[in-house]
């Protein structure tokens, strides 16, 4: 793990938390993406080698949906950057870990991207993320 | 803010969850302190330029003693970091946030600390650092 790649923020409305998150940090978000396979809409904030990802979800069935439902708004995942992820799966199966998705799956921001299972990680959902070569 | 200086997990066993996090990052915690105004134990790892903050509540009436009961263990608030938090607390007032405290006070690894009230902030609670001249 080489930083903090991002924290993950579930809301209800990406408009307003953009407005919301542009006066905290004092810039605007660099960038909205939309991710059809997690059901999510994205807005990205630079803060020094990290990233804030704010999370709306596009579609009800969506782990971002069912978090605001069950959690109501808030820090949904924490992201660390890796530079080998499939490596990095690897030795955290070896120390026991369960992965949610053994295999990395296509994340936004170009990324390679895996999750561990919360209960592992003291109730914190930890994403690994490696870049994806374009 | 220059970078996110921390993010604090709250957990239970802070023993148990040291162990954790060392499989997580691949590295051990550099530190252990006792914050006795907040009723804490704390542990911290470094990631990159940010750190990992574990606290273990010392006291049953303590802010992470009632999140855990609450909400569970889990990521409890996102620290960033600030070259001057008076002039970041005016401002962030200005545009119309709530603080829990409006003078800065004495956290953990020598920092004067500040922070936003978390429905201003999409439930996110968020904490203002400043470094502390020892």
């Amino acid at each position: 793990m080489n930083k903090i790649e991002h924290i993950g923020i579930a809301v209800k409305n990406l408009e307003e938390a953009n407005l919301t998150y542009q006066k905290i940090l004092g810039i605007s978000h660099y960038k909205t993406e939309k991710v059809e396979s997690e059901g999510v809409l994205t807005s990205f904030f630079e803060v020094g080698e990290s990233k804030i990802e704010l999370l709306e979800a596009t579609n009800p069935e969506s782990a971002i949906a069912r978090s605001i439902l069950k959690r109501g708004e808030g820090i949904h995942h924490l992201a660390f950057g890796v530079a080998d992820i499939k490596s990095e799966i690897e030795r955290l199966k070896g120390e026991g870990f369960r992965l949610l998705n053994e295999s990395p799956k296509k994340g936004a921001d170009n990324k390679w991207v895996a999750f561990l299972h919360p209960k592992d990680g003291n109730g914190v959902l930890i994403e690994l993320c490696q870049e994806r070569d374009v």
